[in-house]
């Protein structure tokens, strides 16, 4: 066998099914129901496609600097990812040796434990809900990754929680605020605090920005863990389109702000909604709920969807499998899947 | 230190100068002068934002069905990735264990060492002039990255004794045929024939397809191994934009080819021009040239040329230091390169 023991054990990360259908109602995947700023259309109109023959910016001056302006930091204390799971996959590079392990909440971003398994290294999950994450961790932990607001729950953890562990902590947490933009607080005046050693936030432009697919995120945090993530990635890691667009997208706050919104709003009427139809769905700080159906069973709820061309998020499992993951999409997307709900008896 | 031992030991690899002036002659890192296909302007032109919202196809199926066409295989036997940096990234995690190491060439393309100190395994090279590889190899070698035609030298090896070599191998040879669209032979139908267990071959869109700035490289090779990369990949490794841009590219062969021809008759005549002058120019079947100056020395012609905004690479160190290596660029690049030599007494 010429491929590694551990790969060959590996059980690839599956990503939410992306159905072709148009006339599919897509609520799996968490991505933004509506378009991105107009400027990216008019940045990438205004792309000049002959400079596709040269390599890009290694560094990405103009976003990192912008980037750093938006987070009121430098350019030094920032890095741009080819998504952020190439930050992550970078970070357990940097930051984890061969015989210490990752960690990271439990339920939470299923990904992080294959990226463990990529790595080479042990994962352990703590309990989402525990009072003290310390109280739970091991020793040889090295890495903490920390998913606030939580996925698939919504829950919001306090940023000084967060920031208090991180003080007591050996090694390096990484707080992975996919969704910060859709919640009422965030770690980033902890990772650009001057005094902060450990603590790296990391945004994607995934999600509150509509930009999912251009593979963009980027993270923030102290000068010399950013700068051996430099050191690990590859070369020319993000496109030149990419950054011309994100960049396009970061000047563009209004916009973004004005989607987010729109989704909280959605998000804050489909929960009651729910909640008056006997579901339990905590509150959640995010671009999704994680809902539990009030008689059948959460599995049966996302086959019967599904059959009907209405897509939402099931983990089976414990702690997961009685619920499901509901991305918000348009008010007009959550009407067809109430409807949807109601003719399958949920 | 939060950062791990062999990441800080790490001396980054460093890409070639991108030069910010216009007025520059860019001669450094291998791009094509030419710009890529009208089709793939087309097709930038032609991509609807809104689509940007939703994550991109994982496993790029319209780009890996059209390359597998191309290359007379099947799509399970195509990988695409981040740039040909991505997948040697992957296979560097999917075919070395962690006691086992990397070889190849040397001199070569000088990431490779890079790699295998990120993956934190050893690193050999093979002389790259030396007649038999098998003779250098040590035992616990399990990836052999095969740069052909080679660089900085641009001298290619005959396909059949890579293959050769591959079958008496017991790891995975991967054939970096980065600059193959300018060489006159290739080991593709070694990659796609039934019986081959561990020769892949990997291509780029950076040099041929003038697409250095999209970030997409493929490979090709037998189920198993594409299916091992699969495995260890980021689950959205390439974006939307590049899918479709790099699709376009493909499908316009003529375009490339024409391209091709262009540069080849360029570096001939380049190549006749220094000899001519007395410089020792090896064959090359790339786009480039790694040319030893007659007078001065290399590191110096080097130096004067950046001063006039001209720019070419120069390697320190012993096998390469006494030598420039020429991207070919158009005739009119060429001519003010050679006016520039001729200007410092080169």
């Amino acid at each position: 066998m010429r491929v590694t023991k551990s790969v060959r054990r590996l059980a690839a990360y599956v990503p939410g099914e992306q159905p072709r259908s148009k006339a599919a109602v897509k609520l799996n995947t968490n991505e933004n129901p509506y378009p991105p700023s107009p400027r990216c259309a008019a940045a990438l109109r205004a792309f000049d496609p002959a400079l596709l023959r040269r390599y890009p910016d290694p560094v990405f001056t103009g976003l990192r600097k912008e980037l750093a302006r938006l987070n009121g930091t430098a350019p030094e204390n920032v890095m741009v990812g080819n998504g952020s799971d190439e930050i992550l996959t970078l970070a357990a590079k940097a930051f984890v040796e061969d015989d210490e392990r990752i960690a990271s909440l439990d339920p939470s971003y299923s990904l992080y434990k294959t990226l463990a398994a990529i790595r080479g290294v042990g994962w352990t999950g703590v309990p989402a809900e525990c009072g003290d994450v310390r109280r739970f961790l091991p020793r040889d932990a090295s890495l903490f990754l920390w998913t606030n607001p939580n996925a698939p729950t919504g829950a919001l953890a306090a940023p000084e929680k967060i920031a208090r562990f991180a003080r007591g902590f050996r090694g390096v947490v990484v707080v992975d605020e996919a969704y910060a933009d859709f919640a009422s607080a965030n770690c980033i005046r902890f990772a650009t605090a001057a005094g902060n050693r450990n603590l790296v936030v990391m945004r994607t432009f995934s999600k509150s920005y509509s930009l999912a697919g251009l593979r963009v995120g980027y993270c923030v945090g102290p000068a010399p863990l950013i700068a051996a993530l430099y050191k690990v990635k590859d070369s020319y890691n993000v496109d030149a389109v990419a950054q011309a667009v994100a960049l396009a997208a970061v000047k563009d706050q209004k916009w973004m702000k004005a989607n987010v919104a729109k989704v909280v709003k959605t998000r804050d009427a489909f929960t009651a909604e729910l909640r008056r139809r006997g579901w339990d769905v905590p509150p959640s700080e995010s671009n999704f709920v994680f809902a539990r159906p009030p008689r059948l069973k959460a599995e049966n709820v996302f086959r019967k969807l599904r059959e009907r061309g209405v897509y939402v998020r099931y983990f089976k499992g414990a702690g997961t499998g009685d619920r499901l993951r509901v991305t918000i999409g348009t008010d007009a997307q959550m009407k067809k899947l109430l409807a949807a709900l109601e003719a399958v008896g949920a």
